[in-house]
């Protein structure tokens, strides 16, 4: 199973008069994350994604536990990978580490959709595939 | 058990360009919901609890389902109850309706906190009693 | 001339590490304000004029003086008047007081657009007309 | 004359339901351009600044021309010069391009800060030395 590496610093804009992230700043780097995977790795953007083939990947469910707080100027390391995969849903791990420490770590599950009729599709091959090199485990919907 | 209820109306700024509300707006959503229960039920505004004591209720998770997709326009019924009440932390429980329907629902657990020396406090008698008002059911830490 | 007033009190997650609002959180708050204004008193809501009526009022400037910091809990009075109207623009300015003391003042200069075709659009005469009662001073474009 | 240059996606979190860039994201993406200039050309990054140093760079301005609407997927070059430079102020413009064509221009005065005592203060000559390597012209305050 591979693990999609990438690299952050905490900046002024994500953090909360305690001097800490505001965590709802946290499933906006979620979301970049994933964003960034489809990008490099799966090889389809976000902008063809819902422009040229309008479709989709809404959040079905987000979770996160935040073990230690993390601070303006600390350069996290994020992991991505997949939890689960399903015909037409995916289930996305996101860890970030503080040097050795893990600071936050969370899941998302999100549907691949068809954004003009609003309705849920089967993964393409090609994305199944690549979804697949990142899973630990997989099973049906 | 009591709930606390509040409407808000989705806006602009919340909603992505799939034209549903992006889910990390839900938490900032679910931040101005308990802030606002701190303020209006419990008596503590966090700008007293910030500023003048010094005290927080920093987030150790978060999750939410997405139920049903919201749109610009859409007025939620936001229910605020109490999951579980510990000795200093407490996990909120957040529902949002709109008319009869569940349209995402989810819970934040937060622990009462010495800002200056960053560690966890009981909760004082005063906002334990209030927040037990509003608890399913109650527990140890 | 009218004002379309409305008071804000200053949240958690609008404050940045210094304890005050983070500037692009006014910005925010200059899209609501204005948000409010056209369901309120203009009477087209965004979720009609983006979504029934195909209509948009994308930004073409904005800018914002920062008088003074405003802090968590702090109830803002904003002030909305138009100062200059054209055929199919319309510049709003907006100022924010905390009691008598101007906290931010600043214009957001729109252009009603039709979304379908990204093209300029005069406004109708019952918007116009609107628009008028809360201007300073009207010209052509 | 300098200019600092960086290279960046639209990404989704940034685009409202019109599916272009929340022009309140821009600001954002100001701020991260002047933090990130300050860390990697001033040599005084955030962290050390508003932590160890006690010192803040509050925005006492801001102002973006939106001469283009930019999409998810497009990549915008920003250039950052400064405007002006005072005793204890500076003025950064900011413009970001897509390919050869401006999409936005604007803004923002900053004043150093003594955040403890909330009191400007004079530019050390080490910082002042770089702002002014990036000026177009000088002036006193």
């Amino acid at each position: 199973m591979k693990r999609f590496h990438q690299t952050q610093e905490i900046t002024f804009r994500q953090c909360d008069p305690a001097g800490i992230v505001f965590y709802p700043r946290y499933f906006e780097m979620m979301n970049d994350a994933i964003e960034r995977f489809f990008r490099d790795i799966v090889g389809w953007p976000y902008r063809q994604m819902h422009g040229t083939d309008r479709r989709g990947v809404p959040a079905v469910s987000a979770n996160m536990e935040f073990m230690m707080p993390a601070r303006l100027g600390d350069w996290l390391d994020w992991q991505l990978s997949v939890d689960r995969l399903g015909r037409s849903s995916a289930t996305f791990r996101l860890e970030a580490y503080l040097d050795e420490t893990a600071v936050v770590s969370g899941c998302k599950t999100i549907v691949h959709t068809d954004l003009d009729r609003m309705k849920s599709l089967p993964w393409t091959a090609e994305v199944r595939s690549v979804l697949s090199d990142y899973c630990h485990a997989e099973g049906g919907e």
